[in-house]
């Protein structure tokens, strides 16, 4: 029993810490429950919707599928509804009167068939990925709407005026819903991948740094920023698996009107291509700290020369992330980031040139299996750096193309 | 006038692609178009339901709502909507009768306030992970339900049999779609998943392979396979982001039965964390990758005493991730694995030894600064194998322990 308590106590303390990390999410809530209020009362004022079963549920229905959680997403799902019921709805009524002109004993099967056929193609159509993109909520409503009228239809005679109140019933819900989400603290779809990119990118650049300060310490100065420095090292997870959420936020994003400092047909797609060359780095930052895992040992005198130009060039690159990171964040072009950018590149030469320096230096100190051994692991810990800048360099010029693009709207 | 033409042509052509390559996807169609003319014969059938709106409309909507491609997700969806209707139904029966007994002039202000603050809580409950991962459809579910019983409730006063009448047909939508997808060429998501790991398998030995043949290549034998080689090399990319995909199937296969080789509570979290492995290798295969794009060219006589190493290693370490994809699809444990993680790992150490005896070797040349640049270039390619193979040696650790696990089930 105390086990039970204990879970349960467990539970409602994360679902508090959740609440009080994001309190958008809790505004949220109220949201949904202001409109369903808002709806019933709706309902309850006016004594022309009456019954059980009646179009007020049409309303209702509609709020609580309908409400979600961005404004891009509620709008997607609103303009499907509309459209997926009103196809479905002429559609079915053709498919009617076409049954009924055909007498009554081949009616159903008129009805029957064409239920089956287009359940079948809407259904298929769902698996087409431009469709599954921008129309998924859509053919669902047709589907269900398109049967609802051919079966309800064979009893009832009335089609066209139901038709007519349920309509306005769902019209009135959506429009509920979406005064509601665009007015009362609105979460753009937009606004929130906007963010998510900058925050990702600042990740990065810390996740490199903190990479850097673990890998080319000088060996006194250690755990004083261990749990720090760890955490920020891990930064970079966020961003190997995020595509997902990239891709539903820009296509939610189409849909939403000009807002904040976006426009209407803001490039949302460019975002998905700095999600993409990021996630590409953060590969190569993975690859790194698997490297750091699988320490091998490198004697001090080895190390020395090579930790300078390492720390230099992964510095300095994250200086890059980090400026990128503050451009997309106020959305200007700065000139700051050219200094950067060949600052970085200086010290991707300046590590080179102390690798090509390397193997001769090399038989400096006496030439015993030890230090032979010793380059395998010294490079392996300097080459990937330089592999990985060369990698994030080629990224930086598509970033900055697409920066331009993006800040020249 | 022609452009649009073209491009509903393309489109069609498209959705043809997809038809013949996944023919199980057509079947799926086609059994939602069975299922929906199912149901509405039975609604012609029966002439206890009658009228536009009745009763019989909840069986359709079920149906639409509810029938996925999975059995896994089907049952997933029905488990929810009944618990979800059911257990809305009870409390909205309940909060009726409490505001019933206050007086007719504090009850629509009793049940507002319960709609809004239910409505907000079962909304925030859709945010805590854990509920959203196997609860979320219900929440809304319960949502919806709650609020048609307490806004209809409000007029009419049969709730009871009304309730009685709509769980029935709602049952009744529901077996048929449950029939329907477990007799009729079932798709288990449990095997899917399984089929999508072992394939993931192959894809990440392929692309080793292909890598290994593109890098270490003998010059001479060049540009024959090219196309097949490099259509291999994008294999990774799949790996790369099949988390989500992962993560649903194991949500929905838990729902699932015993079925084929599997068990009710098969471990489907053990497929997750072999996917968390395999896609590490795939971040290291997509590192390599990088560094094959900006290749810098190396002289012939200090790339040939490696390349027989890394050819040697990279097929060994591709063969044994053949072999535990193989070992995945017929869930047997094989004993030829010991064997090839053995073969593996002397091949890491001969690429050891040979690095070992490179900086020795390396002064026998003329050394002038052509050549010393060279290591630079040649151990990039040969020591990230290195690096590449500890790290999978780690992974094939936890992976075999893994297939242990679910080869003893």
């Amino acid at each position: 029993v105390m086990g039970i308590v204990l879970n349960i106590r467990e539970f409602f303390e994360k679902a508090w810490t959740l609440a009080v990390n994001e309190p958008k999410k809790v505004v949220h809530c109220l949201k949904v429950g202001l409109a369903l209020s808002l709806v019933s009362v709706f309902y309850y004022m006016r004594p022309l919707y009456d019954g059980f079963g009646g179009n007020a549920m049409w309303a209702v229905m509609t709020v609580v599928v309908v409400f979600e959680y961005t404004v891009g997403s509620t709008l997607y799902k609103c303009v499907n509804r509309a459209i997926g019921t009103c196809l479905a709805g002429s559609l079915g009524l053709g498919v009617h009167w076409v049954a009924s002109q055909s007498g009554d004993r081949v009616e159903p099967f008129i009805l029957q068939a064409s239920v089956f056929l287009l359940a079948a193609a809407a259904t298929f159509s769902r698996f087409i990925p431009t469709i599954k993109a921008r129309f998924d909520y859509g053919a669902m409503i047709f589907i269900l709407t398109f049967s609802l009228v051919s079966v309800s239809g064979y009893r009832v005679d009335k089609l066209v005026e139901l038709a007519h109140e349920r309509v306005s019933t769902i019209a009135i819900g959506a429009s509920i819903c979406i005064l509601i989400t665009v007015i009362l603290s609105p979460v753009w779809a937009g606004t929130e991948l906007h963010h998510l990119i900058s925050t990702n990118l600042e990740k990065l650049a810390d996740s490199l740094e903190g990479y850097a300060a673990e890998n080319f310490r000088v060996d006194g100065s250690t755990n004083v920023h261990q749990k720090d420095s760890s955490m920020k090292l891990q930064g970079y997870k966020c961003v190997l698996n995020s595509k997902a959420a990239e891709e539903s936020m820009a296509n939610f994003a189409r849909w939403e009107p000009a807002h904040g400092k976006f426009n209407f047909r803001h490039p949302w797609k460019q975002y998905l291509k700095i999600g993409a060359s990021m996630r590409s780095c953060a590969y190569c930052i993975e690859t790194l700290h698997g490297g750091l895992n699988s320490n091998t040992e490198t004697p001090e005198f080895l190390k020395k020369p090579l930790n300078d130009v390492c720390m230099r060039l992964s510095t300095s690159s994250s200086k890059v992330l980090k400026e990128l990171s503050s451009m997309i964040k106020t959305m200007k072009n700065s000139t700051k980031l050219d200094i950067l950018v060949d600052e970085m590149n200086s010290s991707v030469e300046g590590l080179q040139n102390t690798l090509k320096t390397f193997p001769s230096c090399q038989h400096i100190p006496t030439p015993d299996p030890a230090t032979e051994e010793a380059p395998g692991g010294t490079e392996e810990a300097s080459l990937k750096p330089t592999a990985l800048s060369l990698m994030e360099i080629v990224q930086m010029a598509t970033l900055t193309s697409l920066l331009v693009e993006i800040a020249s709207r």
